[in-house]
């Protein structure tokens, strides 16, 4: 966003779907002569390499006479990772870094965890009830929660690109795994499935590797359209750095939840619990706790609401 | 209490240990002749009938000379029952009835459940993690709540005359399930354990019949003194009957919690529960749940709050 020095926005501008071109380039292009003398305010440290598909975008800052560029993060990415603020700073624009840094921090975690990690940020969904279960003995869960904690899990959907369920939940339900919200069903996300058993049964139809994101938002082209066709198969949690996605939902069930908290693969819970008591239900299996203290201070609650009769914890990993 | 018409209170009074005397006796012999003229506000409509330790209070309110009482209950014990409110009427009282009839529910909600159902009120206590265990799968509880949610815990020991484990939990770990909280220890609870597999093993120590309590409030002399000596051991759930307990607390193990919901003798539930995933932990057993649209609708939050890192929740039963 650009800023004038009235206070007037000159321009707005987002990553565009694929990585390019950048925040940086679109706001500018927006502002035009405006930029002279505005503040540019950025999510991420501009860019400092070019690129086929584009400049730098510090030089693009450089020479549009911003006075002032604040920037929330620095760019993990080896080929910034600070050289972009310095590239500004030699251009004598003035530069403020750190502002609003853990809200950018959760915006940006699926680039961030991608850069860190090289795998995509998990979020892991289960809806219980009060006593853990996910679902009766016999497997039965329709429905555990009401309707507004899955039209929010449906919303949850539609923020990740990719949404993995384990085999015996695939068989048994062939879930759509789709986004059931007016206006947003084109957002429904790839789905995979693990099954540790089989190798995946399509054969050649390897996970493929991932393409060149440079930036978060981009949302990978579907193989057989949003939410259909067959689905991406991994063997265990950590195909996931594979996958096409920065962001990865799992959905199910307790077995393949567990695998993912064994795996250490889990970042983010979203825990919609309903007020009932179940009973000797399914819930979670072992995650390879060796003892209670080893527990505690691990997750971290973010967002707590009520949705209806439904309470929705979020909670993240420290 | 006893409120005179320029508002001051003239007389205050609390069913005495033992049943008597009543509120209504105490309340009246503090205000004297400042009663004439005056509100008695009650919690509960004023007895009927004159009994060897003491008369009717309805008579000593008509006598008192005061003009108008409040009554939030009507007495279900079959001696009163209405009649209570009739003869103050009769004696030219104004009588106003059901005036915060929700919280003194909640208040004589022992004396009540004894009255309608011939039983204690039962809390059913757990300390969870968010996927509902218990404890690891070994056993090993210590500790998953931390030391306010515990301390919690001891207060609400505190207002029940009696405490419930199962015998695994008994034996396991001997549990002194007293109170343990500055100035509290002399509320600690009678001891009673549940053993369905064989009959108690202090053989002539059956449960003793419940004594006469016509009212809320009174705490039985426990054998052997506070939390110590021989606990009453029970068999089954209905057994609670006898206990000379209006206020029962359950706390373990998973088995028995799972046996009291089972029987449908669970009223209340604590769930104190730790930002922890245990996985492949105890739960909750078997409650004879047969499908999960029954699950719904039967608890009801009253109250929840955060314990130092732990959330503690209170459910009734509808």
């Amino acid at each position: 966003m650009i800023v004038a020095a009235d206070g007037r926005v000159v321009g707005r501008g987002w990553t565009q779907s694929g990585g390019r071109p950048h925040a940086e380039a679109m706001a500018l292009a927006q502002a035009g002569a405006a930029a002279r003398g505005a503040t540019a305010y950025v999510t991420l440290e501009p860019c400092a390499h070019v690129s086929p598909r584009g400049p730098a975008c510090a030089d693009l800052l450089a020479a549009s006479g911003v006075a002032r560029v604040v920037v929330a993060l620095r760019d993990p990415d080896p080929r910034t990772d600070g050289r972009g603020i310095a590239r500004l700073r030699d251009a004598g624009v003035e530069v403020v870094t750190g502002v609003e840094a853990d809200a950018a921090r959760r915006a940006m975690a699926g680039f961030l965890t991608r850069q860190r990690l090289g795998r995509p940020h998990v979020t892991l969904k289960l809806a219980l009830s009060l006593d853990g279960a996910v679902s009766m003995a016999d497997g039965r869960s329709q429905w555990i929660t009401g309707a507004p904690a899955r039209a929010h899990a449906h919303l949850e959907r539609a923020r990740h690109e990719a949404i993995l369920v384990g085999r015996v939940t695939w068989e048994a339900d062939r879930p759509r795994l789709d986004v059931r919200l007016a206006g947003l069903e084109a957002r429904s996300p790839v789905r995979v499935v693990m099954s540790s058993r089989h190798p995946h049964p399509s054969g050649a139809d390897a996970p493929p590797s991932l393409s060149h994101r440079e930036r978060e938002g981009a949302r990978p082209a579907q193989p057989g359209g949003k939410g259909e066709g067959d689905p991406i198969w991994i063997q265990n949690p950590a195909d996931i750095a594979r996958l096409p996605a920065d962001h990865l939902l799992i959905e199910g069930g307790a077995a393949t939840a567990a695998a993912f908290l064994r795996a250490d693969l889990v970042d983010r819970l979203l825990l919609y619990r309903a007020p009932v008591l179940i009973g000797g239900g399914r819930t979670l299996g072992d995650i390879g706790l060796a003892d209670l203290p080893h527990a505690h201070g691990r997750w971290h609650l973010t967002d707590a609401r009520q949705l209806g009769s439904d309470r929705l914890e979020v909670y993240e990993a420290r």
